[in-house]
Order: C-alpha cells, then sequence, then structure tokens
C-alpha cells in the first residue's frame, strides 16, 4: 500500500475543533482522520478508514480464532423482536423508532440479543448442535442524551457483538472464559491500556459480568480497585461489606428530640453536640431518600425509601443499576404533598411499614446498629434509632457513594477511584433472550433443554478514539503499529531531488510488503511536513531533506522520538526492521 | 481457512421457501447463505457472510486500482443535507424518515451525494486539489413499496457508491470512463455476465448514464438491444427515430364523423372501416392519454395530455422517467368531472390549446403526419387531423411502449427486448448537486470553479444474488471460484476413516492456502452429504467415499460436473491445480 499525500484527501488543521473537549477527538479532526456530520454522527475519511479497518480486522481475526462464526443482521428491525423482551419500551429515549411506508414499526437495532436468539432458534434443534458462538461486526444505533468525545460516544457507532449459546451452566462459563482470553489477546493486539472490572449488568438482567475499561482522565465511567488483591469493578457493581449485626439488648431506648432548623445533616450534628451534648458524627446519622420508580411500558410509580449512612450521598448511577429495569426518578414537592406520612427533612424508617412504602438500607445499616434519623414530625429527630428493633428494612441497596479509602469487599485494604472508558463488555446472560424466543435443544432424554447465552461486545469505532486517547503526545498521535494507517511516513523536503527519492524508496518499500505514506507535496514547506507527520502519527518517519546531498537521511520513531542519521543506501533496510 | 460442516452454523432446508419465485432467492435461502428478518430486510448466514466479503473485497480491490479513495459516511443522516437539494421531499415514500429524542428530523440514507459534496466542500478549496475519487462501502435504506426477490431488491442492501469531483466537464468524462473501465474489471472478476446500456437518470438530475445490467428472464428491468450495431439501452432511455416532416398542404380536410360506441380503438377501427368505408390500422389513429403530474413539495397538480399512436401504449415507466422528478398519476373520473371540455374516449389535441393543456407527443407525430382521433363530442371521431395545422404539440415525450421488432436508433435494424437486473449505474451528474452545497475550487485566476461531479454506484449485497441467478443449476448453486465461500467442498463418507482423511487432505489443502470446506459430519448419510455438497456451490469437490480403501478419491467440477477418480496420493496437488 502506497499513499501519496499529494493525492490523499487530507486536510490537516491547525486549530482543535470548538466542540471538543478530550485528546482523542481534537486530534482525529485535526489530522483529518474524522468529521462530524451531526450530534454523535461521524464521517471516516480515508486515514481514519484505513485504521478503523485496521482494527475491525484485529477484532475479526481474534473472534475466527475463538472459533466465532461471522453473520450479518440487518440494523432496520421490526418492532416485534424487542417487544417480546419488553425492550421495545424498557430503551426508552434511547432507541430510534421510525415506521416504514406502511405504519409498521421499526427500530435501529442498539444490540442484537433478540436477532440472534431468534437465529438460532431458527436453525438449530438438537442438543448435539450445541455449543455455538455467532458474531457481527455491523452498525449500532443509540439516541444518546448527550453524545460526546467524537466518536467515543456516537449516535451511530461500530460494533462487534458476539453471543454464545450453551446448553448448561459450565457450557455458559466455558464460553464466557474463551471470549475474556479472545479479548485480552485482541486489546493486548489493539495497544490498548485496559484493567477488567466486575460490572452490573444495566438493562440486560442477568449474573457474572465483567467490563474492559481503558483508564483515562476523560473517561466517563468510574471505576474502583485494589491495588492490595487486584480487585477492580466499576462503581455500580462495587459491594460494600457488611458489618457483624449486633445483639439488640444493649442499646439504649429510642428518644425523640426537638432539632428545630436542621434540615441538612450538618446542622443536625452541630445542634444535637452543642444543645443535647449529644457527640455524634455525619456516619451516625440514618439519612432517607425518598425516590419514586417508574418502569418502562408500565403505568405504576413505587415510592422507595433508600437509607443511607448520613456522610455519603446517594450515587444516582449505582442506584439506576440496583433498581434496573425500574427507572428511579426524584421526588417531587407534588408527590411529598400526596404523602402527608413523609415529613419533608425529617423522615424516619418508624413509621414506612405503617405507610406501606418500601424501605431498602445501606449494607452497613445491620440489625443492632443505633442511628439518628428523623422522627417523622417537623423539627425532631430520633436518636437510638435500633435497625431491627424501631424499624426493620426490607432489604439493602448499594445505592451510596463509593469514596476512595473505602475498604474492598475482597481483602479490606483501601480502594483507589479511577475514570475510564468501557470498551469491551462480557456477559453471561443467562436465560432470558431464550425464553422470550423459546430457544431450546431437544436433548438426548427427547426433553427441551433451555439455551443459555452469552453476550459480549466490544465498541469498535470506540476503540478507535480510546487508542487515540492513550496513545498521543502534545505533537500529536502516536499510534500502535498494527492499527497504524501506514508502517512509515516518508517526508520527502527540498529543492532539489528529494521528493524523487522518497518516491524511490516508498516505492522500494511497498514492494517489499510495507504500507507506506509518501508526503511528496511540491509546494508545502518542510516546517509544515514535519508537523503533519507528526500530528498524523505513523510509528517510524524517514526524511530525506538536506542531508541528502551528503548521501544521509533521518529515520526516526515517533513514539520515543528518538531521531538517527543513516545512510540513504541501508535507508530500506532500516526502515524494514523499525517496522518489524 | 477450514471450516467444518459438523460445526459450521448452516442447515440447509429441501424446499423452497413459499415467498421465494427467483432462483437466487429459493437457492440462497435453501443453501443456508441468508434468512429473511423481515420484507426485504435479511440476515447473512456464516457462508452468506463469505460470499458478500469475497464480492465486496473485489469491488474494493478494484476502487482501489482506479485511484478511489474509501471512506464512511454514516447511515444516519439529518434532513437539512437533503432539504437543500430538495430529495427530503422528491424520494417520498421511499425514503425512511424518522427523529431523534429532540425531535429533529433524520433520514436514513438512500444514496450519499449531498454528503459526498459537503465534504469535499469542507476538505478541498483549490482547483490544484482536483480531481478526486471518493467511495465508500455502506449499509443503504430505500422503502422500496414492492421489495422482492430475497436481497435482489431489499429494503436495507450494502452499496458501494462512488463520486468523482472535477473541473471540467472533460474531466468528468474521463473519470466516467475510468469508472466505466473498473466497473467492467470488477464485474469481469465477479463472474456476471452483463451489457451496459444507455440510461436515463431517473431522480438523479444529469445527462450521461449508462447501466451495467445482468441479463436474466426474472429481471426488473426492461432493456433493448441491437444485435447489429450493438446499441443497448434500458427502456426507459431508447429514444424513437422520428419520421421526416412532411408538407402540410397535400393533407385532406379535417371532417368530423359521428362514430357511436367506439370507446376502444379496435372498435374504432372497425367502425370506420364498416361503417365509414375508411380504411385505417390502430398506427393510423392517435391516442390520447390524459395524467396529472404532482411534483413532490409541491401542490400543484398539471393536467397533461400526451398523444402515441393508437396501437401502442403509454409505458408508465417511460412516462415517469420522461416527467421526472414530476410524478405522473392516473386522472381519475372525478378530475375529468372537473374538466367539461376533456370528453373522456373521444379527446382530441384540436381543443387542447384552447383549454390551456400542455400537450406532449410521441416523436412519430411529426408535422404534416394526419391522424384519426376524438372529435371532442360524445360518440365522434374526427379523421385527417394533422400536425402542425389542426394542432400544434408542446413537445415530444419518450412515453410509447417499446417493442421487440422496432427500429434501432442508431442504425435502423430490428431491436430486441430483454429482462435483466440492474448491477451498476454510472452516471455524468454535472453541478446540481455542487450548486446545492456551493462547492467551488478556487481557479488559478482566483475565481471560483463550479465542481463537477460523477456518482456510480455498484448493488453489492444484490450482486450476490445476481451471481446466484446466474450461476445455478438445477442442484444448486454454482459459484465462480473468486466469490465462492470455500475453493474446495471435501465430502468424508463412510464407516472406516474417510471422515479422518477428509479432515487429513483439509487440512494440508488449507496449509498450502486454499479455502475449505469439509463435511465431516459423523451421522449423515452419504445421499445428504452429496445433495449438500451440490447445493452448497463450491467450484470443486472431493468425494472421500467407498473408493478409499483401494486408495482412489473422486475430484467432480461442480459446474461442469465432470468426475474423476484419482489416487489419494495425488489428491492435493490436482486440487490444487483445479483451484488455480
Amino acid at each position: 500500500m502506497l499513499l501519496r499525500m499529494s493525492s490523499l484527501f487530507l486536510r490537516t488543521l491547525r486549530d482543535d475543533p470548538a466542540d471538543a473537549e478530550v485528546p482523542s477527538h481534537k486530534l482525529l479532526v485535526r489530522a483529518g482522520y474524522v468529521r462530524r456530520v451531526a450530534p454523535g454522527i461521524y464521517s471516516w475519511l480515508p486515514l481514519g478508514m484505513k485504521v478503523l479497518k485496521n482494527v475491525e480486522g484485529v477484532i475479526r481475526d481474534e473472534m475466527n480464532k475463538m472459533g466465532g462464526q461471522e453473520v450479518l443482521f440487518p440494523a432496520l428491525l421490526p418492532r416485534e423482536y424487542y417487544e417480546a423482551t419488553g425492550r421495545w419500551t424498557e430503551y426508552g429515549d434511547t432507541l430510534f423508532r421510525l415506521q416504514d411506508r406502511k405504519g409498521a414499526d421499526y427500530l435501529l437495532g442498539p444490540t442484537h440479543e433478540e436477532l440472534f436468539a431468534d437465529m438460532v432458534k431458527g436453525e438449530y434443534s438438537s442438543y448435539k448442535d450445541y455449543p455455538v458462538t455467532l458474531y457481527q461486526i455491523q452498525t449500532k444505533y443509540r439516541d444518546e442524551a448527550r453524545p460526546r468525545a467524537g466518536i467515543l460516544r456516537g449516535r451511530e457507532f461500530l460494533m462487534k457483538d458476539s453471543y454464545s449459546f450453551d446448553l448448561d451452566d459450565d457450557g455458559l462459563k466455558r464460553s464466557y472464559e474463551q471470549h475474556r482470553e479472545a479479548y485480552i489477546k485482541t486489546f493486548d493486539r489493539l495497544g490498548i491500556n485496559y484493567k477488567i472490572v466486575f460490572a452490573t449488568s444495566g438493562a440486560m438482567g442477568g449474573s457474572a459480568s465483567e467490563e474492559f475499561l481503558a483508564p483515562t482522565p476523560t473517561g466517563e465511567d468510574t471505576f474502583v480497585a485494589c491495588h492490595s488483591c487486584g480487585y477492580a469493578a466499576n462503581a455500580e457493581a462495587v459491594t460494600t461489606p457488611a458489618p457483624a449485626a449486633r445483639p439488640i439488648g444493649e442499646a439504649a431506648a429510642l428518644q425523640v428530640l426537638d432539632t428545630p432548623g436542621t434540615p441538612t445533616i450538618e446542622t443536625l450534628v452541630d445542634h444535637l453536640t452543642t444543645v443535647h451534648g449529644i457527640r455524634v458524627t455525619a456516619a451516625d446519622t440514618l439519612k432517607n431518600v425518598v425516590v419514586k420508580i417508574v418502569t418502562p411500558g408500565s403505568d405504576k410509580v413505587e415510592t422507595l425509601v433508600v437509607g443511607v449512612p448520613g456522610d455519603r450521598e446517594v450515587d444516582f448511577k449505582r442506584l439506576e443499576a440496583a433498581l434496573a429495569p425500574g427507572e428511579p426518578a426524584i421526588f417531587e414537592a407534588e408527590d411529598f404533598a400526596k404523602h402527608p406520612g413523609l415529613v419533608r427533612g425529617y423522615i424516619g424508617p418508624q413509621v414506612l411499614k405503617d405507610l406501606g412504602i418500601r424501605y431498602l438500607v445501606d449494607p452497613r445499616v445491620v440489625t443492632g446498629t443505633a442511628w439518628v434519623t428523623g422522627a417523622n414530625e417537623p423539627g425532631k429527630h430520633a436518636v437510638n434509632v435500633v435497625a431491627g428493633r424501631d424499624f426493620t428494612p426490607d432489604g439493602t441497596i448499594e445505592a451510596a457513594e463509593v469514596r476512595a479509602g473505602d475498604a474492598c469487599p475482597r481483602c479490606g485494604s483501601d480502594l483507589t477511584i479511577d475514570r475510564g472508558i468501557e470498551i469491551g463488555h462480557i456477559f453471561q446472560l443467562g436465560r432470558k433472550y431464550a425464553d422470550a424466543a423459546g430457544l431450546d435443544a431437544l436433548g438426548p432424554d427427547g426433553k427441551p433443554i433451555r439455551i443459555t447465552m452469552g453476550s459480549y461486545g466490544i465498541g469498535v469505532s470506540r476503540a478507535v478514539a480510546v487508542i487515540a486517547e492513550q496513545a498521543h503526545d502534545e505533537l500529536g498521535l502516536v499510534w500502535p503499529r498494527e492499527v497504524a494507517p501506514a508502517d512509515v511516513h516518508i517526508v520527502g523536503t527540498g529543492k532539489e531531488n528529494q521528493v524523487e527519492v522518497a518516491l524511490q524508496l516508498a516505492e522500494e518499500l511497498t514492494a517489499k510488503g510495507l504500507r507506506v505514506l509518501v508526503d511528496d507535496r511540491p509546494s508545502v514547506s518542510p516546517g509544515v511536513k514535519f508537523k503533519d507527520a507528526e500530528l498524523l502519527g505513523m510509528p517510524t518517519i524517514v526524511v530525506i531533506g538536506r542531508g541528502l546531498s551528503s548521501g544521509v537521511v533521518e529515520l526516526r520513531d515517533r513514539a520515543s522520538g528518538v531521531k538517527e542519521e543513516i545512510p540513504l543506501s541501508e535507508a530500506a533496510d532500516r526502515v524494514l526492521a523499525a517496522c518489524s
């Protein structure tokens, strides 16, 4: 492959695009790899296409090696498949919906569990047919509320999604492990720095699940890591170690106190200390947050109270994950008006059972713990409110914020908190979609066996952005060789025969199998050519410039910046060695 | 590449699918290459994916060789691009339209002229930048009124579309010729039998245009060919040679006759001969057909009368092509009620000028020709109605049906009529889209030069169907080698070590670079294996069966059906030779 800058459809930009905040977005636009068409919708220019195809090629190769079979589903899908699993409504505004000329409902596929389950059902019938793993590399659509960061979170994006079909849980675990291994190989080849973290399932339903996260300061996902035992999880999946329950007998009696003017935890703690002489901290208080839960596709609205220690906020993303597919919403003034038993600012769990309101608590609220909390009267709080005696929660919920320094659920050491971008997700789905499709295999005894599925995704276009996000410096992009648009960028600059020699070297290297980009532009200054070479980010750069008169050219390594003068006669061999 | 039937995600069907009419549809479904998801919307199974990727690869290769640069546009596009060129409305019901969560209008791209023009405008500014040719291989959407024949006319389909950008008409002609050559090479490599025919432009606007049509009896497109001079054109593009005009002086005077009960041409000719003793044929009558024309995006409805010789029908597709982007519709009884001057069944052109109705005639209706036509009174016709004397048309229109035996517009020989499927279209668009986008290059004199575009398409998924349509026999598919999912299909059958030997040979051939499909299914009868091998259509088949005990295997050529017994020891070399 030989690309000539003189005819390449490429114009680099001097300035960052106005709407770009993260490095990958700035650089991919400046270097002419992608262009914006609409919010979250991008076009790929020739160099960008090459990176995208290289990334796609690595993913396909590793999927084939693990025994995956490639298929291709449409993006335009009839409503009925997603109706059957409830996702037509569950997806809410994130789903692009449309009608055809006959008024039939369609959607643009955000993911394809339903279709894969249906396809396997159509082809396979016997237990002898299983297991099977199918995958596709296909364009997906999600109407993100906040498309951002260029191709990092797009509304139209390229994804590899695969699905495993097994007869039993052990088979599913094996398929899951095979995918895990394939993903490790894939991301290693792509040169991405990543961490594998425990994940919740989001709207997918099911059990074991891990995410591959690329740590970057601009990442949208928060994840928690323990540097002592290696535990890592996204914020939604972190579990809180529960302390041991205590005997209730020891606890002092509940006491209601006048606490006027204490709408916040801080004012309450201050009031108790200074007025009542009761020494407590925010961690000793029990904050009760009311939410309403809407379940998509249903008219029912449930009221729920969540109790967390007063020194922590409720993390809405954790709350959402814990309640999915239910969607929590803020309990507004008008909602309070309909529930006079809930005294805003002074809610305590003591009355919730009588009010018929469900109450879920942070795992730290174990039987026998005593709390300062609302007394369900304006201006009054209660102390020594004991779990198991004065109230009994309906269960626990992981909704409190996770903080750096919290105890690792595995080893108890301090957790750290970092940001990352999700690049892959592997997921033991279980039988949800097989149930919806009625996907059974006929067993050896003639009885049906319900198939169990795994679902595994890699964001292909997103991976391009993640690589750019991790592999760049202040001068521009620094592509890992396997995904770079070309192995070598030959810059010919000068008024003698430099461009001619550059083209000769380019031809020679192309003939030897290298992918070559040569800057043969006739009327572009050396400074611009050098800057473009740094910005575009091929891993190896050869400069054929002034030194040519003394038979010398320059060989640069883009990543390290190391430059070396070498004789032109050795250039081809040296470049080949550098690119191998 | 080594595919094992024992694990391949493939189930062949014994029976044709109920909804299939054409061979490619029947065979691609029966052989497990594609599956229907919704009307005109299909999934690709593993073998189908391989053919699709092979076809895509050939097209990409030839596009790259001609200097095309690959880019990729989104399918989900904001309305404004298509609003600017009027196609948001012109496309009518064929466009899939939708709204995002904010209520903004989007469409699923049916073709991408607007986006390409806009992209080039964004990157290029100087005349030195041109010419450039960009292409993409991308999923397109058209809400066809009658999706049919499986992937032959789908609503979601894969297309290669390319666009050339030139400074002047000569440049455009060169780009057009380059594409023409590249398409010839592409379709030759794909093993498609095709004809290049003159085409009209449809809704695209512009000038020179040719279609690549694959002749098949089931084709939707009619084309006309002259075996004497090689002229070929689709029915819409055929032009009618006009006879020479005649002096008006010679013609007899117009005469109105009572012709009761003659609503059809046949009854009229019969009545004139038997009652009035006037010997005419249907070809001497002038049939006047009223249509109304709706222009998409406009409320205006125009009434038009089309005059054709009475022995020919109006061909609605030709009429549509001639009037595009206007859309002709049938003139209904209620329309007649609003136009009392138009006497249904007895319309003659004599009164149209006074009625203010536009009148277009077949090119055969030249000045001085005399016609039998309506007298604009119920039950009356006029004879000796002379063009240029008794009426003056507003112009000519190519709307009359074309018939086998009509004169070739180039050499006058007899034309033949055949059916075909459009597989490619090349088109000198001109400046329509550059005008809409304001796409100019700054010329050497500092003045802007409006860019001229060409547009070139190949139906990638359709090509798979067309190959299947042309390359099959009563037993199944017969893939040309370059697009076949595998080079060789090795069938191992028997209760001894045949399957083992088949797998060994498969490994050996795979190591030598062949793409191999091996039937290693343990409990499938020889008959079923042979039938599947014929149905699936790999070009070379090796049967390792009963002969193995005497060291002999069978080598079959799928296309010719020729079978040969060869020693196992020579099998690898013989297969390699057959596949080269």
